[in-house]
């Protein structure tokens, strides 16, 4: 029997970033009946009206009336290969102009297999092995420092503020050694931070990547989230140089089980052997060919159809959506202030965000994976620790607490658990 | 307006390979009334009795009725996340012990998007840039070709016969020089070498491989179009100490607009950190949490419907396409006999292989883009330059032909045409 050494396998394989996704699922696999912190999905009653063959025929039928195609040809779309680059790509650069004011050519986008493929994609196009620095906000999404970690690209951590990452500092890192080549940031509501820029740092972050030749990768996953009259415009709908690669999902507003979201690259690439000049857009479908070759058309299928129905804009779903989580994250803060009293025990405390599906928790001892372990089996709550989100391994202590998947009895239920552990399981 | 150098791209898009696959799409797009012997694509015939919404409702009938889940549950998992393992694994575990003979569980599967994902998963998981070497048949698959390049990968060709790849140069390979940590290949009807492995060529290969300590990574794409009888075990079925990680793809037996593949890696990686054992498949999961979180759950079930509707077993539906794709082929190869005759101008031959979608033809001429360009514009007809498959650079002078995709009249009419090419256009 063939045995394989963990260290013959990439590097990445023994990072405890990666082997805590898995443990995590595991954990939540065990515990069932545990209310579950966790996840940072929809809520499932958003999930009652899709009608996947409904908007499946919508699609089919704008391809023949809009585009022309004869009814085989149009169906065919669903079934064949497709380009890499996506098919949907007009629908999403009008959803892109109605919605976030980013005003981009349909050649500019590639439909990607979720936010991750996107930043997979951006990461191996713009870096090489061993050379460049990514900078991200500390903490950030796990799924850029698995990427990352995947591809052999080194991180530099800046530290998260309530006004989105710490600009001084990624000031100074971009002079303090190896050259940064990108910064990773979500500018509203991060995951797991919680901070939000203000649109003064929004507009330093462009002026400082211009001044130390960087691109921002810009995540916009939970901007939809904003409260009414709160929202504030994306990175890249400020962007006049072409600084950002903006990264966007239908998860959130769509639903996750589609596995759709896109990226906008509008920068121009020199001098390309294929003649003259081309987009970063190109290159990334060109590396898309040899991870999924294209984004599954029937799912690109799906979401078309749901933007067809909303007339081209996510605006009242997203809408609809966004009082469901402000809600359950008030509600989340007030179960903690109830169930962990005014003084909680030393050390406990806890940030109060805006918007986004997550609140962090300050706790005087060490989150590890055997206190979530045991937080589930005795307590019969699950959560996220934190470390995971560090680049730097700060974040120890903390854990993560997502509202969004979960109805408000849950979260007094879950809260009330939670406090029990905070009090008596630490 | 901020300009990207191409020299700051990762090397894998200076590389021929990865531009050639931009390029030709783009062709094909300017000929669309040229007759296109290019895409490897399944006939759109198959599509006709594709009923999505009934295999939905077939898979959502499974999880209720065999799997024991209430309805709302059962309907959440199209929709939300999923496992980054699959959802389909006991289907498709199920199904390879019946059409295959390969016996394994559930957990040593990952579904993926595509085999092309599964490619990219397990050279991640085996390589460290700049470390062993990863064997491949030369001429392969450009999908192994591309996705060892955007991983840098170093690859070393191994020439391909009709009894598949030259197994005495891959033992000599393996005493060389640098480490062969694993060797790609497809053993019936390679894509586009269209060499076969006789029954005796695999049991050596997996002698070698415990010889030599590699893996093998076997792609299954195009077994299903042996002839009846015809039949040759695969490789993993064969394996009796795990030597086999076995990629196969639902792309050409049901269809590409799914984007649904697996891998089997049952390997066992000692020693892991979250104790004990785990299978080399966990570790692809793993990765694939930071590649695409996972397979589309709507494209996993469609999957499953067909897979339910057909009994478990996708041997009837794969033989109608080996039909099909048999008398294709022979159709193809008669034409070619026809309109270039008995005595073809000198030093154009080609091959006849007994099944797959490809027939190589030997030019007198290098074959470049720009030959391509001018057989679509001035006679008519597209088909794919070979260099790309040839990790060595050897192949210049071929052309691959494609009859997968046509009818028998577009197959004599593009054979009259690229006759026509070939004794007026070189």
């Amino acid at each position: 029997m063939t045995g394989q050494r963990l260290t013959d396998l990439h590097g990445s394989l023994r990072d405890p970033l990666l082997g805590s996704i898995g443990f995590l699922n595991e954990v939540m696999g065990r515990y069932p009946e545990a209310i579950s912190f966790a996840p940072g999905a929809p809520h499932p009653e958003f999930y009652d009206d899709v009608d996947v063959a409904g908007h499946l025929d919508r699609y089919l039928r704008h391809l023949e009336t809009d585009r022309g195609l004869a009814p085989d040809a149009a169906r065919r779309r669903l079934f064949e290969y497709g380009p890499s680059r996506g098919l949907i790509n007009d629908l999403v650069a009008d959803l892109l102009r109605r919605d976030a004011g980013i005003h981009t050519l349909p050649e500019a986008l590639v439909i990607t297999v979720g936010a991750q493929e996107a930043m997979l994609l951006t990461l191996r196009a713009l870096y090489t092995p061993g050379d460049d620095l990514l900078a991200v906000a500390d903490p950030s999404f796990v799924g850029i420092l698995g990427a990352a970690r995947m591809l052999d690209i080194p991180v530099v951590g800046i530290e998260e503020t309530a006004d989105g990452p710490d600009l001084d500092a990624l000031a100074k890192a971009c002079t303090a050694g190896r050259r940064i080549r990108a910064f990773y940031v979500a500018p509203d509501f991060a995951n797991p931070g919680g901070g939000r820029m203000s649109v003064a740092s929004r507009h330093r972050l462009l002026e400082l990547a211009e001044e130390h030749d960087f691109l921002v990768i810009e995540d916009n996953t939970y901007g939809f989230t904003a409260a009414p009259g709160q929202e504030r415009p994306v990175l890249k709908a400020l962007d006049r140089s072409r600084r950002v690669v903006h990264i966007g999902t239908f998860a959130k507003v769509c639903f996750p089980g589609a596995r759709v979201g896109f990226v906008v690259a509008d920068q121009r690439v020199a001098a390309h052997p294929s003649g003259g000049d081309r987009l970063l857009a190109d290159d990334l479908a060109a590396l898309k060919s040899v991870v999924t070759v294209n984004t599954a058309p029937i799912a690109q299928a799906v979401i078309g159809g749901i933007l067809l129905a909303n007339g081209g804009s996510l605006a009242v779903p997203a809408r609809r959506r966004a009082v469901r989580y402000q809600q359950n994250l008030d509600h989340l803060l007030r179960a903690l202030d109830t169930w962990l009293g005014p003084s909680p025990r030393a050390g406990v405390r806890w940030n109060r965000p805006d918007g986004g599906f997550f609140v962090r928790v300050h706790l005087p001892v060490p989150v590890t994976l055997a206190l979530l372990e045991r937080s589930a089996a005795e307590f019969g709550v699950l959560w996220t620790p934190m470390a995971q989100f560090y680049p730097t391994g700060a974040g120890d202590r903390q854990l993560r607490l997502s509202c969004s998947y979960l109805d408000a009895e849950q979260i007094d239920e879950g809260a009330a658990r939670l406090a029990a552990f905070l009090q008596e399981g630490l």
